[in-house]
């Protein structure tokens, strides 16, 4: 078995013979061959040139034994089908100039085809595949509804989403507009992805684990469901990723993906054990520990291994995205202990 | 029975004739008459003078029918003892002029005698004490030693406490001695507070939920549960209060307080039974549901107190701070709403 085939047979809960591994932000900050290209173009205009969105996506694959691939895209650009006019501000982050501040902002269906908006995202996707020429599957993904609706109404980042959620409280009729108005430019955007050759397709919900669970459940769940639906429908293994909902993991198992991401504020093989084990899991590494040295990252991998016990279906990862602080030397070390450890642990 | 015992008894488990309700940060921005003072002086001003602090102490208890007054203080003072300078900067929170950045910074013991450091404090506790006359008990609080190391460390506020936690992975033993020299102060600190009067301690620790369970149980559990058994050799009820921690409820047992206070992402009563029912417990409405409107904020209310039904030892709280945009006149019917609801359940 080679890293072309272990991330997927593993999302199915089939035997491997070592455990997956790959990271969440892979090409990012923390690699100097992105930091080059990134001193060149602005975010995006990375994102939205597939050429150089294929050359990040690419470099973790080069430089480090990965299972997978992830797209080098953003969550917030597909924004653009309600009309959001998107900025990266330096030392300020994700910037819309236009939030929906009013109900009547909302429109009933997407303003701008979803092609308009991210049709290079979907050919950078096309790209990668031919490039990986089958070394190992591509990750697509996308936000949540939940967190896509945060950021339209707060108009970027936020330290607790209030405004997003005195809306959502305020506003519910407007609220159930907007989600199902997302639910339907999200789904497309993924199917999309996987027409252009993704092999499996990540939802990240980031900003979940600020509501309680029964706010989660009235206001978030079934339209995330539904692109969980949307998705697995083009036969490829979906993943939900959302952190801070340790507190709602059975909600979590119902939205049926093929693959619950977990952060890293829990025990994995607990928070499996309450998912059940006909879900895989990915995680659940801190990545703060890849910052001290690597007996530490290696320590807490190993316990995270040790934990799950060879079960099928484990994916290894971070519990969040790699912070760019991060050792290159130190990622690499990781990926091979994760290898290693894992197949002397006998898994089938 | 009146407010007077109410919230004693429920930290006790013993049955109440309705349920106890305060609020964190029950005496903050979101009252006109707080504001009204703070116009005129410092943060710092404010805390470090006993007839200021009681004044804003008491006003949440004479505006509202809570069931007690918490004490207005600030949980980064005690910090003082390791020789940390701590100023509030407008638009940018709380800052230490001469953080911890190396093992050398961390002293064996406190630098400046508790006394020196908090003195001002205490007598605001005797003060409050005084002008209470009975009439609802005070609780007394510290930061915990790992919130307050993180703060020590980083300086201020963090998004992730990277710095915080890398220090601590990478400087284990100056780590522990960090802790341990907090665990002196903050038990210090809050027996000085017991002996004052505080008919209860409540202990914050804020950040404890950006760590793992494993680190929390190495780094952080043993240090906690010393400052609880200390409080706890007081005689008065004792509170542990983290956020983020829905994934190691267990680990929060084992600090062996009187009262588990629950942050909101996590549903009470069945967090309640994984912490025991032989803990009382302390939560957790979402304080962003007081934003909306007084249905909303009565309708979370009303879940929670159904789903714990009516078991002795629950203590009304929201999950996390009020928040400043709050109005004071849902902050009064909902007081009313927990005491008429829940004494129509028919608590004994």
């Amino acid at each position: 078995m080679s890293r072309a085939s272990r991330f997927l047979h593993a999302c199915r809960r089939e035997p491997v013979d070592c455990t997956p591994i790959w990271f969440m932000r892979q090409a990012g900050r923390y690699m100097p061959e992105y930091r080059a290209i990134r001193e060149k173009y602005s975010l995006l205009d990375m994102i939205r040139t597939p050429a150089l969105a294929a050359e990040v996506t690419l470099q973790p694959v080069q430089a480090f034994d990965v299972d997978a691939a992830i797209l080098f895209a953003d969550i917030l650009p597909i924004l653009g089908c309600l009309g959001l006019d998107l900025d990266f501000v330096p030392n300020r982050g994700p910037v819309l100039a236009n939030p929906i501040r009013d109900r009547r902002d909302i429109p009933t269906s997407a303003v701008v085809p979803v092609g308009d908006v991210v049709g290079t995202t979907l050919d950078a996707v096309a790209m990668v595949k031919k490039e990986l020429a089958g070394t190992v599957p591509l990750i697509g993904f996308s936000g949540a509804p939940f967190t896509l609706a945060c950021y339209a109404i707060e108009g970027g980042s936020s330290k607790d989403y209030l405004r997003a959620k005195t809306f959502m409280y305020r506003e519910p009729e407007a609220w159930h507009r907007l989600m199902a108005v997302l639910v339907d430019c999200v789904s497309e955007y993924l199917v999309g992805q996987a027409e252009q050759g993704a092999d499996a397709l990540q939802i990240f919900d980031s900003w979940a684990g600020c509501l309680g669970p029964q706010d989660y459940e009235t206001f978030v769940l079934p339209y995330s469901a539904r692109v969980v639906a949307a998705a697995k429908a083009t036969g490829v293994p979906v993943i939900h990723f959302a952190t801070d909902t340790a507190g709602m993991l059975p909600l979590m198992r119902r939205l049926n993906s093929d693959v619950v991401g977990v952060d890293w504020r829990t025990n994995l093989a607990e928070a499996w054990d309450i998912l059940g084990h006909e879900v895989a899991v990915q995680g659940n590494l801190d990545p703060a520990l890849l910052l001290a040295d690597r007996e530490t990252g290696q320590r807490g991998a190993s316990r995270i291994l040790d934990g799950v016990q060879g079960r099928p279906g484990h994916i290894f990862n971070l519990g969040h995205g790699i912070h760019k602080q991060t050792d290159p030397e130190i990622v690499r070390d990781l990926v091979q202990f994760v290898h290693e450890h894992s197949s002397k642990k006998g898994i089938p």
